[in-house]
């Protein structure tokens, strides 16, 4: 590849090119053929185009489509300006799921959703922990030895809303009480998340952590997130109407992305929340303003074009030929694990969160429903086993295990999203009645 | 800044949000109070927050906002990320512009339209080469000797055509006669420009060039255009059927912007052609199709949030403190030439392009016209720039010049373009008589 900025531009447009029609080919036969939501159909695209399968083809004797610029990206798959602009996508797709949240029905929800979250964590975090030492990838000997086990028990804590978000949108279920409780259980989960991964984090490079660090890192995180809701919900009037002074072609659409943006970054950055919980923070404080209406058909238009692009890369993260790449362990124990750690996966969260669920006015069936919703483990499981990768904590073969839980998790989900939200409501007798379409 | 992908992605967000923020402000303020095109005021907006104004202030005792990649980068001001994103939006400009226009108007004024590139090459060519000599910045003694004039030169040949597409898309008068002569100048202008820069840069690093080199230049650019047109041409109505089969959401769009990018990058990879020509060809290829039609609304949002990414970015690229920086020359002379190129800038290009079209069916008022629409040298001028300043032929006095005089042409065009575009026909009374609003 020449370094001509010009001409690693163009390299770069055309795998973006590649990575836009296969999004498409896959969404729609998903869709048209198989009846199932486009976004399996783009993830699988990716699977496929990846470096590690037909992308890393050396295709009629030249390079291979998609290198692999492993190591200096950190594990990244594709090159760090395509990355960029799929990670742009997540959040504009996280915004817009916040805009079209019911901000009342929000707040309704968190009580059951905090129940559905602290669950969804707690046991995902045990049984990945228990299985990790059962099967002997970790042992209880020392903290140390303990580390890979307490990295695996924090990857299955993971929640990848984006993909339980992109269905219930699809299918037009994202303001229903179990798609409102799943997104709002997603921003909990990240802010247990990032607790749990800091604590790791802080046993592998100190051998110990103090309450005090914890701590700040809940108040950090807990504090932007109240902070943002709180004074969103205040202003959002005031933001609404100023963004609407712009009259220049889509200026208020530009604007409320960039604000989307700026949350985005400021909660990763200072906050160690992650982007998509930013920007779907912000969506949730514009809801319900008049600005939400003017911009929301070329808010469309822009997730439309962004959107399976991220998808498609989240597939292409998808390294098959990771999975028993260990000279420790034998083939025969990496699969083993990696069965049983899918397995402990699907079940942890699924009790886990449904489990509460039905303590907090959901029936089985509206349970069932947000316990799917959270199954997903997506690209936050993925870059949590990538930092345990790049920071020596676990090796190629407990990194290829939790890749292979993580596809299993993110396809199953939507698989069975779409039939668990036919029938009729998910709350319980007691509960307000809703008319449900389907 | 942290290395973890994700943390500078985050990085990037908020600075794309101050790009998108900057943008829409500089364009608000232009059209609301001084009645100019947005453009300008996004310009202007880049040309503040870059990394030699505003952007590169430590804030607070923190880091610049916009920490200068210079180097890594071949001179870029934003990092290749952003970049990226500001390129594909050129891309998507184009593709609009070709998209809007009329195939048969097009072909009409072809003729007319190479007669004003190749005045339009040759005159601002000489006095560049002219100018450079004159000032003592390079003499005739040797070929090596004479390269920063040829340099100056075949920057001096440069037409950027984005700016006037955005503009004639503004006040909508792409389609125009005018319009389209000078989009279809401008393919013919980068046909012309790449030959010049493929003989300067063989004399650089050969120290001659065979005709067969640069005839096999010219084959490829006219070949790639010429076939991109042809087959376009006879494919398009097919092509339009099979993108609009795709029912899933957005998918006649994206697949519609895939295309722009492959034409984009092959184009550019493969032919040596600039990636917006590639862009342009094939939204002329598809314009006129009823897929044309069908994307029309959503293909609008993408651009009213992409496009002004792009321009920012070129003002990010001016660095007026690159100007006298040289050791070897004194900022008077510095001055003078730059004074000089940015006059002769004017002079050439109005009179270069200008006459040849009062010979094609042209009026004063339509050579007047296509004539400052030829006038910008914007990111193509800076990129042959920034090849020379990379490549040693030119030394950082020179390249300060080039800038000064890139500037003032990208900055002048469509102050003027827009007063210039009122009034009646451009075309000499013989032509066809035209509806003429305003």
């Amino acid at each position: 590849m020449n370094d001509s900025p010009l001409e690693v531009v163009a390299e770069l447009i055309l795998l973006l090119s590649i990575i836009l029609i296969a999004a498409k080919i896959g969404g729609e036969i998903s869709e048209r053929y198989l009846k199932i939501p486009p976004v399996l159909g783009e993830l699988v695209a990716g699977i496929l185009i990846s470096p590690f399968l037909l992308g890393g083809i050396h295709w009629f004797g030249g390079g291979a489509v998609f290198e692999l610029p492993l190591g200096e990206t950190q594990g990244l798959p594709v090159e760090p300006q395509l990355f960029f602009v799929a990670q742009v996508a997540a959040v504009i797709l996280l915004f817009e799921a916040g805009l079209e949240t019911d901000r009342q029905q929000f707040m309704k929800y968190v009580r059951p959703a905090t129940a559905v979250a602290a669950g969804g964590v707690v046991l995902p975090f045990a049984m990945g922990f228990g299985a990790t030492i059962m099967l002997g990838f970790a042992s209880l000997e020392s903290i140390q030895a303990m580390l890979p086990a307490l990295f695996v028990g924090s990857i299955m804590t993971a929640t990848s809303v984006g993909i339980t978000a992109r269905v219930l949108a699809d299918i037009r279920r994202l303001d229903s009480p179990e798609g409102v409780t799943v997104l709002a259980g997603a921003v909990i989960d990240d802010v247990l998340g990032i607790i749990i991964l800091a604590v790791i984090v802080g046993i592998a490079e100190e051998g110990s952590v103090t309450a005090g660090s914890v701590g700040l890192v809940f108040l950090k995180a807990v504090g932007f997130w109240l902070g943002l809701m709180i004074i969103g919900s205040l202003v959002s009037g005031y933001i609404s109407r100023a963004l609407l002074w712009f009259k220049s072609a889509g200026g208020a659409l530009v604007l409320a992305l960039a604000l989307a943006f700026v949350a985005a970054g400021v909660a990763e950055i200072y906050f160690g929340l992650a982007m998509i919980i930013g920007a779907y923070t912000m969506g949730l404080a514009l809801s319900g303003t008049e600005l939400k209406h003017q911009i929301e058909v070329s808010m469309r238009a822009v997730n439309n074009f962004m959107v399976p692009i991220f998808f498609v890369v989240i597939g292409m993260q998808v390294d098959f030929t990771a999975f028993g790449a260990s000279e420790d362990t034998t083939l025969a124990a990496s699969i083993i694990f990696a069965v049983v750690l899918s397995v402990f996966a699907v079940i942890s969260k699924v009790v886990g969160a449904g489990v509460p669920a039905l303590f907090v006015g959901f029936n089985r069936r509206g349970a069932t429903r947000i316990a799917l919703g959270m199954l997903p483990r997506g690209e936050v499981a993925l870059i949590i086993a990538g930092i345990g990768l790049a920071s020596g904590v676990i090796g190629q073969d407990v990194f290829g295990v939790a890749i292979v839980m993580t596809i299993f998790t993110t396809i199953l989900a939507p698989i069975f999203l779409i039939p668990a939200f036919r029938g009729g409501s998910g709350l319980r007798s007691e509960a307000e009645d809703e008319v449900e379409a389907d």
